[in-house]
């Protein structure tokens, strides 16, 4: 008996959303049961001040409770929302089952595997610095072996949803007379999301353990994972993980690809993912291919030079619209031109997360 | 003796950065007294307070004054200025100059041609109404005729700068016993854009007289031009027409060509475009074409039916930005993926210009 | 017996906080089965895409379910949140009981009272017209008799919650050959509250009937209510009703007075008002005063003149920020100047609720 | 002979609106050679990307420059130029001259007088330091000077125009092997201000210079001056220092008054400044009072602590909107409440310019 991956799209009309959901349940055609990730765009700010994910994650947890047999298996959903649809990015809920298959494979072909795991709480003073790299890597680890994915290669996104600092947090570490790595709390999303990325980027081999202790955690570097996407949140102080791979020990009809875009424009690398899992495509791709690809995952930000390929950009300066916000619309568009449609799950805060400027893609496609 | 057209596209660093221009006109590169239009992108909201436009119409006059002979030669240039450089549109001038040529070209070959008219005045109760359609037909007929373009396929992006109702003239108009289109400011923007739009599409003739009488003009309708960008500007109350098309009587290595664009993210488009000036490209133009690419033109527009090929977008229902800003966003990213740089002249407010949603996209190339 | 009505004001810290009701529900300073309404202040835009104001009601609906006997009696319960809190205001929730008091007072003095009323179920194309005038003024005479409030002139505020057009809503209307005051979903909320507050207006005995055949709903008018406060919701069909008043009837140390501000910044109005209630104070308050003011409800709307006293404001053309959101910023600065704080209850949309650019504040105070 | 100040205030109608400002030169009502500076409010962000601030410049130089003898009169006039009409803010300039006057005065009655002065060229490693501070020091004892103010007590507003960090300025510090207060150029412009405003404390005697050595420049502090106002702006690498106060040298029926808000809420204080130049009130002042209150000037900044007298604001947080923009408007509404009208020139960025969410506010008015 082998395990089989599940990955839905589920489009929503606003943040509290979950008749799609609720509809799949009923139907059949999502066990509630077996979802062990819920990732999802909503349309807030994917600033400070965005409630949307909290308003998506309330809704979501409310309409899945009646479905599972006790809280513990619903907190043991991860549910990553990632706010900010700008440009003409759609929200929408990417829902992830995994589930037991009498169908043993064919033992060649590899298929998507799904595995989670979670690190120990972190103490305040850990976030954002190497313990913290070092609890992802060691849970990425798990994740892996918990998908029976055995090569890193095999490893095309990694999904971390880390800690963050609040000011009770920061004075918890001092009243323990630990300093913290930033007393700014906004900043210390970044640092998390950075300690994070670095932690993938261990586990998979792109970097060695000695290269910790000279990277400026947050800082823009070309020392960063290919294959992380990170997201901080306040409901939290572990780190959830979610491994999305390809694996022998699975078998559906889905597979996962990915590469690193090394600039926002950079088009070519979304056809290289598209190719890897056999879709080749030039130009926009069919509409059968859309039909095939069920998901697109990428993170975006601002090119921190303060232009692309040479040509100014603005984000930086406008005081109006966050960075991040013309950041997703940006790459959203590059997209969009390519795969045909606006249901992207692109996220913003990419701290070692693919190059300074660019960052990691990845599509889930029936073969 | 023939004329010669030429592009230079000029990157700036702020709505008063003339120095580009300055040193380009110093270095013998561009002869101001041979402009006869000057495009921008800036990078205000290219809302009601932009004053972004303002500003760099303001400088651009300041840098152009003491090299033409009187205050009638400058205002002689057409200057219309986008605001908005969301995603990552870069701000930057698009100089057109016409100057005679010694070359008679090869008689067969076609350059690109720029021929510019203007309408008389209008009365406040004209604007957004058939008056002002027919005023600006007539005006594109007469740019045709300057440019020496003959049929009016060979016409490929009409740029129109038209007037808008501001409080005081819809009180003239009251105190003429005459009502207006709209009392509301704003919206007079759209509905002198839409009038000016079908008097494009009149003149070259993709409508006929009598659809004027039927279509309700500022209205998503499937009554459109295809090659118009218009633009509203409180400072005139004429329309400004600036004509660009492909001519026998020009010689120059430019051409131009067009498309377009059914939706948002109609790629295809962009790559018909591209190929109708030997430009032939699969996924993202080499740097190459790239090089060659000297300017591209496009309208961006919120889909009115809320949706994008049947997925959501939540331009419309966003109180934070502006829905012409995700707009233009989104096709800048869309754009930028294909062509590899983000100097593009993208623009909001596309009533009658193009279908609903979608949009003309111009490009000027070197042959 | 009489009945007694207690309004608490508590702070959250954020939409969905809770906490601060759950804490005084647990320690018997709020009834939950007493509770007949929550009015709330939420950190949202206070525009289209504000969820904030959705989240605190669905976590305030989970927060008060446990303790009520059945779905119907927390259906009953009145919730208005208000989005935006621009400049310093505070986002607050203003918890309002009535319980039974076997005090039967003094017979001469009069104290707060609540009283709640709903209308039918609107049909859509009676929406933002003359049948949802008589239909809310109905509403807003029982809600009189509920309170026990015998004369208009002791009622001081009325906080209407009123349905609004969405797409779906005007097809039904559609589909049975019926038109609707606007299709353009945004307008139809200030079209809803007009006709609102003209229901208020014309129960409170300040418009006669014949005036609905003379107004244009909607428009800036000197026709207007001078105690209603409505606020448009998509959730429901009809249009709740809370009338605040003093009556004899009722016995606390609360009672409520009312002054209409001329224009956003008359502070004078806001003196009245307290004064009204045994608040006499020239410049702020006291502290022991603002103890004894327990709520403190006001209008505010972005002057349709485009001035406030002759002096320009940029509120209605600001496409970064909307109208309302400056108007509640503005009018929330000169009530904290005056009552040395900014837990106010300022909600926009004022839409003859008070005259062009001022609207009616309401305070609430502990004799 | 004796020196007389007098102070224009001119509405605007946007940036480059300069008509009030010919007009009364046309008129005689304004000597454009005595003109010694010029402060304004513009409708812009106030933050980083305002570009009303150069525009406004841009337009006032043009339209001085026809009056003026040379370039360099025209480049002593020193022009501050605030952004942000947030709440009800009015856009206007405050034209303030210095006119040479045959009345002696009386001798005793002190009268508005105003002196300028600016320091060296700053050396980029000296901004938002000591040696800034010192500089701005010394410059404010030359204006006190000028202005023949002997005592500190009689100023009453001290405006500093100080410099700001670009990239370029960090890179030629580091090519001369010198580092600089921060790289970041956004938070240089607060240690600019924060420096400037220590240097006016320090001048005016309200530090000692033993207190420079220990105060962490820029960060929230006890440590500040009650009658500086700083603005940093790119254009210029010296600090400008114009000196409002009362001397018996000059002669008008003006004088100037001040007081510290000690939070964005203080009415009290607003009270104090009225009364100490002789506008006695109660509630908001008069017509006839209004009319003789010619200038407000106030800082305004969000309370760092994140809530206003125990109540949390929500201006930190936001993503939308600056923190700035609502303190602006918050403050702005405070003083129109006061003082009956919204030309009021509220500016933000208030590091050591009061205490912390505080700031001081000046009145100019007629005797």
């Amino acid at each position: 008996m082998t395990r089989r991956a599940l990955v839905h799209r589920v489009p929503t009309t606003g943040p509290n959303d979950v008749h799609g959901l609720a509809e799949r349940i009923e139907g059949g055609e999502i066990d509630p049961a077996a979802i062990v990730a819920i990732l999802g765009k909503t349309e807030g700010n994917g600033c400070v001040n965005d409630f949307t994910r909290g308003f998506a994650v309330q809704s979501l947890r409310a309409a899945l409770a009646p479905h599972l047999p006790n809280p513990a298996a619903l907190d043991a959903v991860s549910m990553v929302m990632s706010g900010g649809t700008e440009g003409g990015l759609s929200p929408h809920l990417l829902v992830m089952e995994t589930r037991q298959s009498q169908d043993h494979g064919d033992g060649d072909r590899e298929s998507l595997a799904i595995g989670v795991a979670h690190t120990p709480t972190m103490r305040p003073e850990q976030i954002g610095r190497i313990e913290q790299c070092e609890a992802v890597a060691d849970a990425v680890r798990q994740a892996m072996d918990h998908a029976s994915i055995g090569e890193p290669e095999n490893v095309h996104y990694v999904q971390v949803k880390c800690p963050l600092l609040t000011a009770s947090r920061v004075e918890d570490a001092a009243a323990q007379g630990c300093s913290v790595a930033s007393t700014d709390t906004l900043k210390s999303m970044g640092l998390s999301r950075g300690a994070a990325a670095l932690g993938v980027a261990l586990a998979l081999g792109e970097i060695d353990r000695g290269v910790l202790d000279e990277v400026a955690i947050g800082t823009p570097s070309n020392i960063f994972a290919t294959r992380a996407s990170c997201s901080a949140g306040v409901e939290l102080m572990n780190n959830e993980i979610v491994v999305l791979g390809n694996s022998r020990h699975w078998t559906s009809d889905l597979v996962i690809g990915h590469a690193v875009m090394a600039d926002a424009i950079d088009a070519d690398a979304v056809y290289r993912a598209l190719a890897s899992i056999g879709l080749e495509a030039d130009r926009q791709i069919t509409p059968d291919q859309r039909g095939q690809a069920v998901a697109v995952l990428a993170k975006a930000e601002p090119d921190p030079s303060g232009s692309i390929r040479g040509a100014r950009h603005t984000m930086l300066d406008d005081s109006d619209i966050a960075a991040t916000r013309h950041a997703r619309a940006l790459v959203g568009g590059v997209l969009a031109g390519i795969v045909g449609h606006t249901e992207l799950f692109v996220s913003g805060g990419a701290e070692h997360q693919g190059p300074p400027g660019g960052g990691p893609v990845a599509i889930i496609a029936r073969a």
